[in-house]
């Protein structure tokens, strides 16, 4: 039945005119119009460049080929571009009137002309040329036996000039080839803005050659050359992307203290009468890299003025590996506890008027912007640094919501009124592993706000953030994509772009689409469940995977402290990623059900439900040679035991009473088994509650 | 069915003492006893080191400690080691005696004690202790609910000092994090020296400070910084793996004249009558990087000191990067076809009284001696370089045997003979796509020579080859993975290890296990699958995968011109590996079956038949709207085709007769579809044969 479904839909395709609908277009452009008739891609397919483009272009283009016939196996004759007007009767040509600069406010703009026999690409500058051949890869269709693009215009440019994703290098390191890889896949769905977390409590993560301390005491030998960032800038620039580096200070202190002790705020109390002397001396003094997760008290000390030279010091060797204007202090979360028992510190206060930590942070902040424009850089940092002193020069980073009992955004308003440029992340933080409807339905421009039109263009667009607190190099790759595509389609599409369902069906074929780049989302996910089945081959973990979710905000992590930095990230729940794809199709299924009773409705049902009776007996069967199966068995009893009571209903027989069927509907609903939920809950309470 | 078996075994394992025959370790250990009892793994788990060990058994204790709790899911408490005796009471206790040098003849022995409460290794140097934990890591059994140690004894030490795999950078460029995850599998299966072939036709692969030339001329922007060589020979040595480097001279030039046009050794022939002087000058003294595959006749010219000059200077910037004492001037296929025809080169000849090109080739590579002896190193090249006058302190290669028209191993007997050291590669070229038997059947030590002990000691061991021209950094694992662990067993383990069906069976299980190191030969299938698939899900397309083997030798790549180092490397042919699975699996249940006609092995037979039938039927289907599947269908449809007959033939059904039933096993036989071939087919023969 899937199958004739299938051919169905491939006759339909090979014969009639493709629609907008039938386009996997993600961010999907501000115009496109689809005309009758296709281009068919051979061999000959060469590409030539002409203009005055960034040379980025020619690697750029080379690439693009690489994918094309890596993914068509076409022998593209073309191999590598190295000049302009290489080919000057190529059948696509590329026009850029300039070089891109990689900075705000750039041209990212393009123009995509195919006809039936010549793909042209107009482009102000090499940058919205990338765009557009990235479009053009979307665009590929196939028949049975062929690949096409289909007769097409489109025009097209970026609604927010600010569409970025945060990697946090800190927590678990995060090697050059994760980085690089990921920002393969900013590039394919048009991010433009890569902010490194490269400092935080559980690491330093740069090479210093003036101040190797950090690496060598606070890094477990896990950082980043200094070469390597080089290159990771190079690779960024060539793909049209700011890279955005972050040193969190003054707060997240605890790997800069561990290296400097001597700048950090906690008390040094000589006074104590316990304990010898010189012991005591040393043992405050000392911090340690921390391994759990949190807010955490080690903070550097702003009355003392080695923080500043240091921190000038630091910058001095940091700034240039980072040409691109910004640079992120992070800023955040710094609770001032250390600085409130510190008598110093408040004496410091006191003689520089300073009325609270808030308006002692805004002092420490402002010491660092000379430093940063020294450097040509302008100062970011999270909302916090914004208080009533603080330079309207400096970005503030909107990223408290109603998980830090703020209004969602608040700080966004507050900051575009009170004069500041400023990004949104509250909204998109992908390591809450929500559904990537929680994500694509939050826009960076507030409705039914009054702000003014000047205001609204302080708003310079949204930022996903990638803390990695619980992701490996392994995983990682599966909690950014593909959500990541629809948070960067609400960056750069029209805010009128908003349907979901469509967002859906692009979002399957664009994270197919993403593997080509290297990127692990998908195969990890198969490598993973091959050790914790032990190697057996069984669908049945699979089937688990698909209606199970990892445990949602920050409550796998209970306390900070389950997880330390080395434990183990390859279980279950780092399978399971959010919008799990077998309760997206089973809430359809039900959804439909209950509004039509039809038979072949029932049987979609049904379906699902068998496969979970069946899943849990061969479940059982591979848990007798698979210890990490067996903290899953209670689950899938639950949904087992469930699903047979549901088929029972379904087909109007006798089953359990009503309160029975609660009992068991509401032990689908635990939390208690290895870390994840089932995703199907909903769907199920829906059944279980119907009058049938 | 398949799971009661399943069931079965588990009860086993956690009930009755384990066997020896159970155990998966390769390479297999010089002594292991086993007896009863185990070692319980849990959380507290954690190791101790003492003695006087090099640190880098700090590094790979901790990774250790990373891939047992990532494979098992404990949280292990320990995190990272960076001390000795920071844990006196650990359960894991290493003792090394001294540290480790990265150098052949090193001590590479341990010995590993399993008690029910206590783990102890015990090695010479750091090296040993390595392996240890490899083997340990090997050694980790499961019942159905925990991970356990066996109880036992294990004294361990390799056969031959050298066991090396080479892999080729030039020609398919592999990035630094494929050589990476390439020597984590080294490890993980004892081998101890990393080849490096950065230098050929195809491409110059080396950061060049002093003559930036060749990577700007000759790399296409792919070639491995200096800090990046530096980088994989720490990682290496962190490993207990020495990097040999290649640069390929005088042969496989292109790249190099590419670059420096002035040593090549093409006539300038400025007498010709046709076309300008100027003209016919420029056009002459050009040479362009290699984009096919073969043998070329760009060579360096011996007779220019500028080549010398040039080669010393090269050697100087290269050398340093590389402590190891050895290095691989390559110096095979040299054709000498520029050198008859240039008359300076002849005149040369003449004048150093070189009676042909092979003294003339003895008379270059001998500059070279002195150049690498000054930095302490040792030349090593391909067996063309052992002529009459070589050096004795040079190191003969061995490759060629009967694809070259040679004795397989001719050149190793004779070097041995001629006192030369020498490594052995004919037989482990993993290139050819040839089934693990291969291999695995091929032993350094020729058998039945008349060498003497002397002569035998200098056979230091052998080194499989994996030359990438057909290869890119998504496949080549799989064309590396798992069979070289086959051939490093051959490397380590005792002579007399040489049952096939045994290592077969472990060779499944460190497959599965390679895989935590980051290797993707399993996972990259999956992926590329996908991509033929265009993403429809059906297993047809692996079925077939798994019958089928990319065309063996160098058949694939007709006339080394069908494929570009730019084609795409993304095809049906690339999935498929040598030893299809179920090409084995198959091949058993017929000889079961032919063996003994019951119902049960008639019934295994048919499963696998009816299972090819559906697979045409279902990847007919799937063709639809996949044209990457295309070609496949004649091969598919050839094997169900024979496949429905000899269903009818096992039954005693009427089915067509002889002739036609040969007609359609010789259909099976074709190597004209997808480049790859049906390994089943000399078991379908069988079955054709047979009289039932």
């Amino acid at each position: 039945m899937k199958y004739i479904v299938i051919f169905l839909f491939a006759s339909i395709v090979s014969s009639a005119q493709i629609t907008k609908e039938q386009l996997n277009i993600m961010p999907w452009p501000q115009n496109i119009t689809l005309s009758e008739g296709s281009f068919l891609l051979t061999k000959n397919f060469k590409v030539n460049i002409t203009g005055a483009p960034n040379e980025r272009i020619f690697q750029g283009a080379t690439n693009f080929l690489r994918r094309l016939d890596g993914r068509t196996g076409q022998f593209i004759q073309q191999g590598f571009i190295t000049a302009l007007n290489e080919v000057p009767n190529a059948q696509l040509q590329i026009n850029c009137v300039r070089a891109g600069k990689i900075d705000l406010y750039e041209d990212e703009s393009y123009m995509l002309d195919i006809t039936a026999n010549k793909i042209t690409i107009n482009a102000t500058t090499d940058v919205g040329a990338l765009h557009a051949l990235e479009t053009l890869l979307q665009l590929v269709q196939n028949n049975n036996n062929s690949f096409y693009f289909p007769v097409s215009k489109i025009s097209d440019f970026p609604r927010f000039t600010w569409r970025g994703l945060m990697i946090d290098g800190a927590r678990h390191f995060m090697p050059i080839d994760v980085i690089k890889r990921n920002l393969d896949g900013m590039a394919a769905v048009k991010m433009n803005v890569f902010h490194w977390h490269l400092v935080d409590d559980q690491g330093w993560r740069i090479e210093m050659k003036k101040h190797p301390k950090l690496i060598q005491m606070a890094s477990d030998g896990n950082y980043y050359t200094q070469e390597e960032i080089k290159s990771v800038v190079k690779y960024a620039s060539d793909r049209g992307i700011l890279v955005v580096p972050e040193l969190d200070v003054p707060g997240h202190g605890s790997a800069i203290l561990t290296a400097y002790p001597e700048i950090g705020s906690k008390v040094v109390n000589l006074n104590l009468n316990t304990g010898e002397k010189g012991q005591q001396f040393t043992q405050v003094l000392s911090y340690s890299v921390e391994r759990n997760a949190g807010i955490f008290t080690p903070t550097l000390d702003p009355s003392n003025p080695k923080t500043y030279q240091l921190l000038n010091e630091f910058l001095d060797e940091i700034c240039p590996l980072f040409p691109g204007k910004y640079f992120h202090i992070g800023g955040d979360e710094n609770e001032g506890k250390d600085w409130d028992s510190n008598p110093k510190i408040q004496e410091f206060k006191k003689k520089h008027q300073l009325a609270n930590n808030h308006e002692l942070q805004t002092y420490f902040t402002m010491q660092l912007i000379p430093m940063l424009k020294k450097h040509g850089k302008v100062l970011m940092g999270w909302e916090e640094i914004m208080t009533k002193n603080m330079s309207k020069d400096a970005i503030i980073h909107s990223w408290k919501g109603a998980n830090e009992g703020k209004p969602a955004g608040k700080s966004l308003v507050d900051a575009a009124k009170g004069g500041y440029k400023t990004v949104l992340s509250n909204g998109y933080y992908i390591d809450l592993v929500l559904g990537v409807e929680e994500h694509y339905t939050v826009d960076p421009m507030p409705k039914n706000s009054s702000l003014t039109d000047e205001e609204k263009r302080r708003i310079l667009g949204g930022e996903a953030t990638m803390w990695s607190e619980l992701v490996s190099p392994e995983t990682i790759d599966s909690r950014i994509w593909p959500r990541t595509a629809a948070i960067a389609e609400r960056f750069w599409s029209n805010e009128n772009v908003t349907d979901i369902k469509s967002m859906r069906k692009r979002l399957n074929v664009i994270s197919f689409r993403l593997e080509e780049l290297g990127l692990t989302h998908l195969k990890n996910k198969e490598r993973l469940l091959r050790n914790i089945s032990n190697n057996q081959k069984s669908d049945a973990l699979l089937d688990l995977s698909n209606v199970c979710e990892p445990l949602k905000g920050y409550t796998r992590n209970k306390g900070g402290t389950e997880y330390q930095m080395y434990s183990p990230l390859t279980l279950f729940a780092d399978v399971c990623t959010p919008d799990a794809s077998d309760a997206v199709g089973f809430n359809e299924a039900v959804t439909n059900y209950l509004n039509s009773k039809t038979n072949e409705n029932q049987i979609a049902v049904a379906n699902y439900l068998n496969k979970w009776v069946r899943m849990d007996k061969d479940l059982l069967v591979l848990s007798n040679n698979a210890p990490l199966v067996q903290p899953l068995l209670p689950l899938s009893k639950s949904l087992s035991d469930l699903s047979e009571q549901l088929l029972l209903k379904i087909s109007n027989k006798q089953g359990l009473d009503d309160s029975s069927l609660y009992g068991l509907l509401e032990k689908c609903n635990s939390k208690d088994y290895a870390d994840v939920e089932l995703a199907v809950y909903n769907s199920l309470r829906k059944l279980v509650q119907a009058k049938l």
